[in-house]
């Protein structure tokens, strides 16, 4: 995958410092830009500007020179590794291991992200390196902005993800409504001839993600939630879903083979759904076009979050910024970038940066009362030269499905 | 989940530190499992041994005081985080609002996990709290052994992982061998009538994660890798499957409820395979059970890769132990603990410490050339009062499918 180090090259050139250092697996994503090599256990990686070297295990040692970034690939036998874990422990030896490696590249100072760990800082500073913390974690900055590559495959995340959604409302749209007011289907093979199953958040979970396995995304969670669990934002969803309830339908896959995201929402309501519901639906549509006018390089995320907010405040509805305590109304920010992590800068927020061409964002309003349920409409945009290209835009807003 | 917190009591008695703290998100999981709350977004814990407090942002305030173990939950609003953060930038709000937080749990001095962030750790220390690291992880010894609820939930992962093994190991076995010596199959609904389509391995990969979606587990990855890239075991796979070459099926599914994982390997050959092949496969056989025999409460993980090692190198195979720097032969560790993490203690590796009653482990002994390709073959066994229960021992270990 293409990237850009150009910030992280003018950090480097504006401090003393001789190298930024990342010790982490691929789990962290700025391990896996910055190194470009995907290996689940913790590895070292140092930058100067120069050159980038990783330190790995013999298990990954050939993998390494394959796959990553690096110029350099070191592996911790060199350093006699495995010897000195037995003398020393494995802490110390990781220590003295990584700064005769940094020595080799000629390292005395480094700076760190924010996370790095606190038991590897210490030892290296033990070890005679100085060790500063990049408080504005650059490496987050620089991931903010995608190249067209980069773009790609959120954009083939994108289409695998609407694909997923079509497929969920598909099933919401094939339910019927029991006496009791739950959804029911026709149960799968194996079932009894004709016999009707509920219609459960795990059963729409489960076609989600098998469509998406389907389809080159693999994913950790998806949201559908029903009724008073659709109220807190953060819940997967579980159990029957009822007709007249908003369900709320949050897809946020990962494409397996470039390991970028995609992210989006929608609400649906089997059949009619209450007044406050669509009042709040139409509500959510509104404050999604307010807060999408807003999108254009120079605007800050904060602007953007302040055009959704004034919509719900202006009829009444609590926010974030109206009431830091509320527990009901517009309950989170506005959106987030998206790219190796689902959530990465920049954020629409109170606190959001500028946005630039390249970023790639949702835009995600929503109202929550767990005497109502939730609404929350989430599209996925790209920060364009003259103001954005919305990916999901294609997709229906629509609440009601027969 | 039910845990036992035993030993992080111990060590906070035996040392002068008030607190142990954790920075993380759930996708941690030692932050998982002192806090007993999933949340994808870093939040704060702090346990003094009589309390376990956690400090969250509102949007995860009800979820955390509904679902956590904690006995008090804090809000980042409490401590005016927005505007602190607003005036003194994120990273110095966060230090301060923490600080105020331990100060109101009367934590004046703290352990942390190795890779706590350093960020945090300094920003504490100057905010005046002490700082130390545990270097022996604490937390992650006392996950390593499970109570017998965990182990309900491993035995779960590990049923669906064997369904998903036979669903692969079908594939392959329904697959006819094209004239180039490629599998090939029916092709799905879509493709013409009564064609073929070639057998790759993300078609087989495909298969077992949908099945284990199917039976409530979810993956970040599967291994199917086949020839030469069967001999990189970290080697995901890709493209066709040859018949006589050595299909290494790794599956390390993890229960969506509980979180917690199983592991487990088989090495399949279509067809006739070359007598290295079965040479090495017999091999691996007699190497499981040589390591399993060594598995009992009281031996170290050492000696049971020891028991490995011995078997190939009495047949002349290199290992790691016999030569740290060879790429070939058997390359990588005998085994590991396995629970929240797919990867945790104990190991069984030259370092391996004492195993116990409660241990969830792999046993998972292989040779590698890519010259000839890879054969693994891999069991998970929880060790108990008298020795161990395998868990995938029902599971046939046969290397030919026809």
């Amino acid at each position: 995958m293409t990237r850009s180090l150009v910030a992280l090259d003018d950090l480097l050139a504006a401090t003393d410092a001789d190298a930024y250092c990342i010790d982490a697996g691929s789990d962290d994503s700025n391990q896996l830009y910055l190194s470009g090599f995907d290996a689940p256990d913790p590895f070292f990686t140092a930058y100067t500007g120069d050159e980038l070297a990783v330190l790995v295990s013999g298990l990954e040692y050939g993998r390494a020179k394959k796959e990553s970034h690096a110029d350099t690939v070191g592996r911790l036998s060199t350093y006699d590794y495995a010897e000195r874990a037995a003398e020393e422990g494995q802490a110390a030896a990781q220590a003295g291991v990584y700064a005769d490696f940094l020595a080799d590249l000629e390292v005395e100072s480094t700076l760190v992200p924010e996370r790095f760990p606190v038991g590897v800082a210490d030892a290296l500073r033990e070890a005679g390196i100085a060790v500063d913390v990049d408080r504005d974690d650059v490496i987050e900055t620089v991931r903010a902005t995608k190249t067209e590559e980069e773009l790609d495959a959120v954009r083939r995340a994108t289409d695998a993800n609407e694909t997923a959604m079509a497929a969920a409302e598909e099933l919401i749209a094939a339910a019927d409504v029991a006496d009791d007011g739950t959804l029911v289907i026709e149960e799968r093979e194996g079932g009894e001839d004709g016999g009707k199953t509920s219609l459960t958040s795990e059963r729409v979970k489960e076609e989600i993600e098998v469509t998406l396995l389907r389809h080159g995304c693999a994913l950790d969670e998806t949201i559908v939630s029903c009724g008073a669990d659709a109220a807190d934002p953060h819940d997967r969803g579980s159990g029957p879903l009822e007709a007249g309830e908003s369900i709320i339908v949050d897809i946020f896959p990962r494409e397996k083979a470039s390991k970028y995201h995609s992210d989006m929402t929608r609400t649906f309501a089997k059949g009619e759904a209450s007044d406050t519901i669509a009042e709040w639906f139409a509500l959510t549509e509104k404050a999604l076009e307010a807060a999408l006018d807003a999108v254009e390089p120079g605007a800050t995320g904060a602007e953007v979050h302040a055009a959704a907010c004034d919509v719900y405040e202006d009829t009444g509805h609590p926010t974030l910024r109206s009431d830091p305590d509320t527990e009901t109304g517009f309950i989170h920010s506005t959106g987030h970038g998206v790219g190796l992590d689902v959530h990465e800068r920049p954020g629409l927020n109170p606190r959001g940066e500028e946005l630039e061409p390249g970023h790639v964002i949702t835009v995600e309003p929503g109202l929550y009362d767990p005497d109502v349920g939730g609404v929350r409409i989430e599209d996925i945009v790209i920060v364009t030269e003259d103001g954005y290209e919305n990916l999901t835009g294609d997709y229906p807003v629509e609440l009601v499905v027969e």
